[in-house]
């Protein structure tokens, strides 16, 4: 249905939508560069910030409630979409899932990250090293207790024993998971899967900056992990070969899974532990805020690939044009 | 007064000039890239340093404590001065404000900045949420005392509850203030109030690196917070009309108390509490270090206005540039 | 001997080559831009990721136990070998020692390095502050042990007074220092020692990120200290003066320790005090992993040298263009 929508487009006026938060002025700015109309689909809210940009031709308020009839005016513009965790939190997956627009990456993902334990199985498949995950009263050790509608960070809570777990559930009243506190640093490693040139590509990665377990808080509040800002980082070298192959390993299980290949920007979330074993505890089936430090300025990874630092905006924006030269737009968007 | 020396300068031979700390380099190297002459003022102990830079045609020795003769010989050679942090610390907010030299930006803030309560009320009144000032006995909770002669950080100290600060205020000799200390993590926005785009743009932040409560320290010392490093970071896309909102009302309120447009580079310094709200607990009415951290290299925010990346330094020769072009060099100093 | 070696090379096929691992990447893509010929010798398990990459003409698989064989081959490919952190790994600083190859810097700080106290006294020599070593029975403080054959920094680990110390001293089986527990932020400085410009060049800055001491472990695990990731930073603009003094006087202490010129990358390793004092606990007398934050990007010191930034590679690959145009390459290696 997708293709019959990308057939009816007119390929010269191809345009670039996203939702304005999260990494739309990254998407939106490349996007213009490499020569796309772009459109910025706001809430009233911020639309007023998004205006004062020259790099967005159309800025647009919207009811995100009833998104089918915002999709069908995109895709009347000859817009693909790049989804973002903005878009899925404004508009809810199932809206998501359905809306009537060539939405770039591969949507499906977006039914698997609603469910946790979903999410940590296609992990598993892909033989990538997760938490271990428990039943409450198995808990031996440090728990991280995630909501399953957490965003941001925000709805995940840390329990030293299992008592004081069993004291904060008492106050929660949604579907959580509770995986094993792995002690280490954490590391989030940003890969792009190129229909266009047959690779996945290790990208960047960041670190998120989370209040207030990064503030400075000498033990004196409880630990929360609301993600306001990102930072950027590399890689010991010699832990990029294990990186690489857990993101190919991704890819492969998302081609086994759900039948269709991999494409766009996606992230694994790890924390590294001091044996420098990596364990991953949450995945992003498209383009994760951490990009955003590279924006403008590109990334070390990004180098390795291309002649010039790009961003993920770029690479985004890149992908798209080969795929329109090629006649190939629905091999990188579904 | 200042009007009357520009009028007299030779605006094919402009130099910009300022103190060698701080920022110098970033602002000297810019300059001289966009074809300005470039003069740094040194102390005698660190001239020879400055010297080793092919981008600062002259490096002078100076005598702070009579900063008059500096300036009148600065205006002789047709000199902006862009003033900083170390500029005010070593001539002292005095001389700053009386220094015969046109100076960029609007120098009476520095008369603000002086006293810590001044300082708060400007925020108040431009509407940002800061946190709340204590009175010793008034004291429930942790606080921090900022000394109105804090350095740089030093001079900063934390009490715990009002035992401890009761305690720590018997070795205080100077004037202080009691804030609350606000649990979250900080950041600083970098502002350039641009007359001759008429805009407020926001071009970069980063995070302060202090020692010791950024060491490892293990609960073993006492927490202090001498700045002595930034890190570049981005943040959260929806946070940023926030940040934008409090950055335009930081300039109106500028026009406001002080009857001047807002010019030139300045900064918010601000905790990030974990429910996303932001407390501004200081202000920088000129460039901050945090701007180094994208000195040559450009900021991830200067994108959204120019084409290629830019750092601070480069934003303020763009703007000396556009105004001798206009012959309104006036309107960016003062 | 390297001297013949060198003067039987043809030097338009001179080619770059590292061992792949390390800064690798980073060294062969900007050996490839500036039309070197580049060599990646690797364990035969990550091999396949660096054939991944374009800018590498050739991986090689490697047997490290006997590493003369390798490096017979690399002179007879003309290469200049960069050696870096891993290379002394796998060889061996004796095998690094004696390889028959050229080796970019000082070959002999190789054999300085592998002693602690050896390390130790270069840097006195050079009058840079350095912590206090303690025999187990003087400590009267917290103390940081470091076995010889620590890597990356696991075989750390923080004693906070003489009880701890002693009872974890009788697990270690291997020679070991130990240094006062230097209170502050670490900070770390990377320089490059220029023949062809005459001059020491601050080149770039960085901190590690270390699993679990910068993770999130609330107290619940002990401290360890395993680098698995750098983050860039910019210091405060008064210290650079001190910093590069350092950076000065170490090469003057090699110069004045070994007999020949310092020459190529190499890193002082610090703890900054909250009185501003740098103390320096380590050194790497070739390029470190902290320089990877800037590749391809550039850093933000490289342009206080050269009009563009620039990462540690391309100043590599930029020292060996001069001094094969100028007929000197015996004076970049040994």
């Amino acid at each position: 249905m997708i293709e019959t929508v990308i057939k009816s487009y007119d390929l010269d006026r191809l345009a670039v939508a996203t939702i304005a938060s999260h990494t739309a002025l990254q998407i939106l700015r490349a996007a213009k560069r490499r020569g796309f109309k772009t459109l910025a689909v706001a809430r009233p809210s911020s639309a007023w910030f998004y205006k004062r940009f020259q790099f967005i031709d159309e800025v647009w308020e919207a009811d995100f409630s009833n998104f089918r009839l915002v999709a069908e005016k995109l895709a009347e513009n000859n817009a693909v979409l790049i989804p973002h965790g903005s878009y899925v939190e404004y508009v809810g997956w199932r809206q998501a899932l359905e809306a009537p627009v060539p939405t770039f990456g591969v949507r499906r993902l977006i039914e698997v990250e609603a469910d946790q334990y979903k999410k940590m199985d296609l992990l598993r498949r892909a033989g990538i090293p997760i938490p271990r995950s428990y039943a409450p009263e198995e808990v031996d050790r440090p728990v991280i207790v995630k909501l399953f509608g957490a965003k941001g960070g925000r709805g995940y809570f840390l329990a030293r024993n299992r008592e004081e777990l069993v004291q904060r559930l008492r106050e929660v009243k949604e579907p959580y998971i509770i995986q094993e506190y792995v002690f280490g640093v954490p590391a989030y490693y940003h890969f792009f899967a190129s229909p266009m040139y047959v690779r996945v590509e290790l990208f960047g990665m960041d670190v998120r900056y989370e209040t207030n377990v990064d503030g400075r808080t000498f033990g004196l509040v409880e630990p929360t992990f609301v993600v306001v800002a990102n930072l950027p980082l590399v890689l010991r070298e010699s832990l990029l070969p294990t990186v690489q192959k857990y993101g190919e390993a991704f890819a492969d299980a998302v081609r086994e899974a759900l039948g269709e290949e991999m494409k766009g920007p996606y992230s694994l979330e790890s924390i590294i532990r001091d044996d420098l074993s990596i364990v991953v505890f949450e995945f992003s089936g498209r383009i994760v805020a951490g990009t955003n430090v590279y924006m403008g300025v590109g990334s070390q990874y990004s180098v390795l690939y291309f002649d010039e630092p790009m961003d993920m905006g770029e690479r985004i924006a890149h992908e798209l044009q080969l795929a329109r030269e090629r006649g190939r737009l629905e091999d990188v968007v579904s």
